[in-house]
């Protein structure tokens, strides 16, 4: 068997989705799931793409038991657009089905994986919850925390740490440091803790990108060696694609700016991004005319694809003026720019009226 | 060279005191110091026989700066007496020094290591925490609490791990599974907590068994490591002989209580291990007559020593009785006993009007 660690959640490398279904027991999203929820654009492309236990944790939200719904972020650099993927399905889900939310700000991850003082990580923070407060999270319906401060998730890491082997760890994450392995467990807590106490998540959905599948497996895992002692169920997740980097290849990284839309990019930031993104452009403009552009290999279609374009039709009319070779890759870039800058525009403008919120719920995290 | 871990503080073993100086740079208490202190009967009879950085710490205190003391239990059964020496030592330094102390309810680690649930620790903390309040301890100016719901310690054990690679723990620890490591950097944690903030404890001392030095070399390496961000200083200690269990051989340890005293134990208890207990007698009553005792051997003179008799004239009687064969180890335990008894009278009645403060300092905790 290929060993588990090859899907890496700390790395750059895009997923072999298919080995997802067939060895790690992923589950496509089922055509009536697809239909429910179609409204929202990750479902109706296929970006959401599969689950764990997804129809468990509808039924339990139909029953009208309460349900949370959960991601968080490493408050290390600007929002940027794999971040926004996550925090538009929680919004998605808390205001479809009235989960609450959690958000984690893993101030500890950032310490152990990039050094940032708790200090630093707080400042990011701000930033961060603006950003997620300006794409619609209701403040009112959600829990905010610092990992750093929330002492149930801190125990919960210590309390996972009995009932997990370092031979466990190596081969979800490969051999790591120690500083790495404690922040999965405090992930895991991070997981399993809006399901303690009596008023706990009867359900909890974790939708995340899919290489962060081994997360997932450890903490349903836990969840199940601990269903007796703290009332744990499994927790379901929903999977989206990841987004390649601007340049193509890798996913989408905040390690690596320059191949990064993030949310406080400048419009000449923006404009430099695109300009150098990759293309299904073919040598000549001679031959784009000819043959077509190759669409499939556009990081640019993607960008539009996941995240600027709402409407399908200016989707398929983008298509249907690349695939003939209609328009060349310059002008169209012009387009698409435009489009992203505008969604840029009226974001930033409305993150600064949440700072001052965010700031409160940041220092209150 | 020797491995390191074969100073095991989870184990019974006594320890080569020698190679504690050799090998670990503990230092000899200076006659100065010894002087100083003579009124406790600890380092007056050179049970407190080892020290790092006493006198740094003393130099502190001295100058009026905020010096703090600090011990903990682990609640997985009644405070013996082992808990006793140390719960003794941190009330002389308290009262001594005006140090503040620093109780740590070690929860989290009673579950790594005994597996007991921490509504069970909280119980026995309760209990314990009775203990300590009737032996002396000034509440007033003590911060008593428990690992699991003390975030600033737990944050602390998260970043220490970013700074212990997995084979220093096990050059320390030996091989271990990831549940007591965890414990270790939590128990760091909890050494260098009362340094936090800028009202922190300008030095820390923290006496224990001479088994638990791994501890302390780990903790000051952390500190070492992490001065400048957070302003900690190596923590100072103190180290006690260990008392051995009651059949002799290895340390007195709560996982064999058959071989303990503890503070709760019943009149008929006490009795039974007393008179069980392992002495320097000889074959015959014939023999011992002639030879006398052979006191270095016997345990209940060791009992004695550590904790029941105050006053070293009662010490040298015993031995003056003992060693030209005056009297038979039956007679002597026989006086012995009701010694012992007489100290438990006291402290158990005394223990009971402590019961309903320890209860709320153990909830608050």
């Amino acid at each position: 068997m290929v060993p588990m660690q090859e899907v890496n959640p700390w790395g750059n490398e895009l997923v072999d989705y298919e080995r997802l279904f067939a060895e790690f027991g992923l589950q496509k999203i089922p055509k009536e799931i697809r239909e429910r929820f179609k409204d929202s654009a990750g479902f109706r492309r296929g970006i959401v793409f599969a689950h764990r236990d997804l129809d468990k944790f509808l039924k339990t939200a139909d029953n009208g038991k309460p349900v949370a719904v959960l991601s968080g972020i490493k408050p290390s650099s600007p929002f940027h657009l794999g971040s926004k993927l996550t925090a538009e399905e929680i919004i998605f889900f808390q205001k479809r089905l009235r989960a609450k939310a959690y958000y984690c700000i893993a101030d500890l991850e950032a310490y152990a994986d990039n050094g940032l003082s708790l200090r630093q990580s707080s400042e990011t923070a701000v930033d961060n919850v603006a950003d997620l407060l300006a794409l619609g999270l209701d403040d009112r319906h959600a829990v905010v925390y610092k990992q750093s401060s929330n002492a149930a998730v801190l125990r919960l890491s210590h309390i996972f740490s009995k009932h997990t082997t370092l031979a466990t760890l190596e081969a979800l994450y490969g051999h790591q440091n120690l500083g790495l392995y404690t922040s999965v467990l405090t992930q895991a807590g991070d997981i399993l803790y809006p399901m303690l106490g009596e008023e706990g998540a009867k359900a909890v959905l974790v939708p995340v990108g899919a290489d962060q599948d081994p997360h997932l497996r450890f903490a349903r895992d836990l969840a199940n060696k601990l269903s007796a002692e703290y009332g744990f169920a499994p927790p379901a997740a929903t999977y989206h694609r990841l987004f390649r980097a601007l340049g193509g290849g890798t996913k989408m990284s905040k390690r690596d700016p320059a191949n990064v839309i993030s949310l406080s990019d400048s419009e000449e930031d923006v404009e430099k991004k695109v300009k150098a993104a990759l293309t299904g452009g073919r040598d000549t403009a001679e031959e784009q005319r000819r043959k077509g552009g190759d669409i499939a290999k556009c990081v640019v279609y993607e960008l539009m694809q996941f995240h600027f374009y709402e409407d399908d039709a200016d989707l398929a009319k983008m298509r249907g003026d690349c695939t003939p070779g209609k328009i060349l890759c310059g002008e169209c870039k012009a387009v698409r720019l435009e489009k992203i800058r505008e969604f840029l525009r009226a974001h930033q403008k409305k993150k600064k009226t949440m700072l001052a919120k965010a700031g409160k719920l940041v220092e209150g995290a």
